[in-house]
């Protein structure tokens, strides 16, 4: 079935906005109807206009009051807006009755966090948290392959995420998308460690399954008269001794979006990079390394069900966000309108968003203390 | 403006009927709203109810007439038949005056082919061809790239597209892909050259802007029993004097969808692979070979043009496709409802199609007469 | 046992020459003693005091006599010349009764490669030609590999020697390299078919014990004023039904020293490029792609014997050409000494020059009939 | 001029041995005439026979003192021996007046490296110490290009050598080189950090020229019964702000010999992997990368000045050691016989080997206080 879908933010000039849009329509799971795409109303009818959006409110308030009682309301409102907005906004849906779907992190703060959870809780609500690079089919068949034991017991965990078009105070120099990520009231205490850190955790939990217990952070603004960090090199203990090294930078340069995970475990390991994301290296210990391909030979069941095309004709990042409203999509009209749910849907939600949070001020409050190791 | 789409063929099970409905959907320029699935009724209902398509229709004929007679018709169809069928269906839609878009290649015959060429000058629609390996962003800016001289008079043109499905008789096994394409009667004179050297020849010819004037092929069906090549090996002589080898085969054991080019000219030289299309080396002549990446460093207007998303966040075969689906949607609308056209559009068409058709059969002949040279 | 070794050519500004005197030291099989390293006496004199070779003479006739006649003579010449003095070179070595290690292309024309193997024959002496590339251990291994039956029947070799090094005419601007390479007096009748060309052949050759049974050849001098070839690509045909490509260009732009070579056959496929030798795919047909390293999970005993460092330890050019030394060393040792051959010793010899030249007079024979069969 | 070379260590079946002994060969600098090959005088005699070493000793005192006695004594020994034994060799040869060549790390334990220091200071005698990844030319030209200013001003460095041979308990089935490595008594403080650890220190600083002030290190034996460290991860803080992360591992599934260097500037940044080393990846800060080959395009003179071979003729680990060789030689010549030093020739030496093992306890003290900071 085809849902209704309707948007916050996402008006003329965003990034993920965009990427929102594609990801909804690619399976054919989702009609946009709604939506507030900015705060400023002659920009949030335009952008509507320009995109086909029948129904454009001037504010999230009135569209989540508006959504919820028509008869052909929304039936989940995708949030991409800048990250202080993120708790409200979704609280006025999920009161209204509304599923969500958010960007990450989950908010700027905490206790935004905090008082979140206690709202989708009440609301009895789908959250889906837009973790995307989760929803690489290889990174799916990665986690299965852990859960399998063909790694054996995970030893090492290491998790890049480098970029660096932030070397330069580019927020200085009017870019829009610098100047949120960089300015703490609408980011929240994390730069690139909220930014992209938050990716590179989310995507190491979920294909090792390992708990973070304790880690130790070292977070620099390299870049003069930056606010926020540029920069966070933290290292994780995990629940049964495994270790880890987490690198999250904006100011690598060289690097464009160079999210990599490597995985050592006492009987395999594996490597992925998302910028080249169909293919994983698997080394079974003692045995030549394998080139495991998206839906080729070596490819996995879990692989499988979120490809599209046969081996070789390469998926990305679109695909890999689109799977995520593909997943958002079998849990929502389950639990709205009850249709069957294939029970390998999956798809990050609250508890990754707290985790990203709770991870995001220890790694703050453990740079301050000059990388001491800190609970999670 | 949104465009409304008709379907012939791609029922359940068939791959690339899939690939077009994602196509279409991606960017949000069509509708799918009417469909012929399958020449079998049941299948064909089935197939329109699994995907949501209000009109179902049980052969083409009754759908071409039938829309065409609509106030809310569709504006174009897309033809994912076997082979043989793409000249009688789209004689049908273009009598009736409908847009055609049509997989590739052209026809099964070079007489469908040029009965087709004149009924598509006759109607006066446009005729897409999705050679969709031309709408990888970095296909574009290396076309741009060898017209503006930056690699200087072109020598060498190496193109390849290597697979292995076909290196055992999977179509004695009961595989739907492998028997039509091994079947003559439904594929055409061409095995491997028309399946995949077609796309070959095009992203060669697209690329460097050169004319075939003379091929050698030597075609070769390694399985026992095959009725069409499974491997053919061609030479090829460029008006002006560039020389180029072709190689497409089904039986190169270990190559998924290995479409790669190279361009050699007398001030620099490229490199491009379809399994990894996001980079594109780059060297100028006497200087380090420069990686070039879709969005990124180095990336010229033609790639960014048809990117959708950042550098280093991947795009991949169905992102190209979509970009054919909404090149044709510009061209139609600009067509029928007369929609301004960007002039930077392009989109393979009747020419490229005639081209693959007068290629493969120059490759029979050649092969046929133990490679000779055959004009072109 | 240490043996003694004479050199003609290779004096100052030589390249392959400096290569065989590190080949020679490498394992520590050689002691280089005798010298007539140019034509020029005053050139010869002065480039062996900077080599520290004792015995310096001012022609290679005198030399020859000299060092038959001496009980310190040495065991073994190398000839590092250009190839038109191959012949007399080598025949005034072994008419002396002693061995010879020489650089390919055996000779410049079939008259001289002709008369050379009658006197290779009748000498009874050891003829080692240097095919350095055959010495590489994976592909020694590949060699294995095929020989084993893990590729099954071959269907399909492919194998390109591309550089860029003459895509300029660098023979008119005063390289002695590029002089001599150019030029039909001192190189022979093939340019880049003869240079690196016959290396592609014979590396072919090697790794798939298949014998070439016709070629059909086009050679191109795209570079105004070249009298050789600067490109060459050759269709082969193989005893039992086998095709192969070979392309050989020294105007491909942005290519350094691009040997590669690609084996398919029924049951399995490898691939392997020279620039990075330590590492081997193999493509088992329907299983993942394995990652064979030189000493690493996954080498044979055939690359491990020709090993000198632990996998991940590189070995490249240098350690190929000590190989074949070290395997002179062995037969010569056993030639003149007796001592214990182990049977896995090999190298490339007279039979494989004489097919090198054979090659290059067909593939010349064959371009100049338009690309014509040529029976080999 | 050629130098005579001891060897102590390095008897049948060490690995190290007999690289140094190539790479003491490979460019005819050295004659290797005596050695004390084991401490087993049966196993040294024979390991001697073997090579052809015409002076062989039972104990390397008496070696040290026959060959200060002999006019034609060797002019340096190359001290190949497990750790432990490294300072009292050094000592008993730099008392002899003999100039040493050493394998890393310097010795086994602080004091011995503190005793050392003055042993070499006041001998005056040159002291190498093999910390051969230095000796790459794309390092030596990577160090040159920071030392431009090509990269700007340093921010951070990575530097990772991951390994997997010691992934099982390899040292409790026999293995004498995973024996001596995880010994205490034999290699000192540290295990990986030692043994490879120090190797990406000193290429870390060798490029970057930067001075490590304060680490935080934590330290781990994962395979059960281990001794000693088999996987360090250390965080490096730099004198003027740089950061830096360096990781050790000895059970990192799938590596063979993985070092690699990241370093990125405000200006530029650079890659390199020991196991491709003749390819450097340079960006200039928003421009495409560039593919930097050993003697290709875009080469420096300082990486021209250590290769033997043209671009695309691949030169591996044991050229590189052979340099090390090279300019020890160059250093000694210059030392004991006046011959004239090119002032380009530096080779890593005492001071290299105080800062590793400075480094190494630093590393082992962080870590005993759960990585708490530690100047170095």
């Amino acid at each position: 079935m085809r849902l209704k879908l309707g948007m916050v933010g996402g008006g003329q000039g965003a990034f993920i906005g965009a990427v929102h849009r594609i990801a909804a329509r690619l399976d054919g799971h989702w009609d946009l109807v709604a939506a507030a795409l900015s705060s400023d109303p002659a920009r949030a009818a335009a952008s509507a206009a320009e995109l086909g959006i029948d129904r454009s409110y001037e504010n999230y308030l009135d569209m989540a009051v508006a959504e919820a009682g028509r008869a052909d309301g929304i039936d989940a409102v995708a949030i991409v807006t800048p990250n202080h907005l993120h708790a409200p906004v979704a609280e006025a849906f999920l009161r209204a009755g509304i599923h969500v779907i958010c960007d990450k992190p989950l908010t700027a703060t905490m206790a935004q966090a905090e008082h979140l959870a206690k709202v989708v809780a009440e609301s009895g609500k789908q959250f889906i948290l837009t973790h995307n690079y989760t929803a690489y089919p290889l990174i799916r068949q990665a986690r299965a392959m852990v859960a399998s034991g063909a790694l054996g017991t995970i030893r090492l965990v290491n998790a890049e995420y480098l970029q660096d078009w932030l070397a330069t105070p580019l927020e200085q120099t009017g870019s829009k998308q610098a100047e949120w990520r960089t300015d703490p009231a609408r980011s929240g205490v994390g730069g690139a460690i909220g930014d992209i850190g938050t990716h590179a955790l989310n995507l190491a939990g979920f294909v090792t399954g390992l708990q973070v217990t304790q880690l130790s952070a070292d977070l620099t603004s390299f870049v003069p008269g930056r606010r926020l960090d540029d920069d966070a090199q933290v290292r994780l203990r995990f629940a049964g001794g495994a270790k880890g090294l987490l690198w999250a930078s904006q100011v690598a340069t060289g690097n464009e979006n160079g999210l990599r995970l490597r995985v050592y475990g006492d009987k395999g390991g594996i490597e992925w990079q998302q910028e080249n994301p169909n293919v994983l290296r698997f080394t079974p210990l003692g045995q030549p390394t394998q080139i495991l391909t998206r839906a080729g030979a070596g490819s996995w069941p879990q692989a499988a069900r979120v490809s599209r095309t046969p081996a070789g004709h390469p998926e990305g990042y679109l695909e890999g966000f689109a799977t995520i409203y593909a997943e958002a999509a079998a849990l929502i009209a389950h639990a709205k309108y009850g249709t069957p749910l294939d029970p390998a849907v999956t798809a990050p939600g609250l508890a990754d968003g707290m985790l990203g949070m709770r991870f995001q001020v220890a790694c703050v409050a453990s740079s301050q203390a000059d990388a001491a190791w800190v609970n999670v």
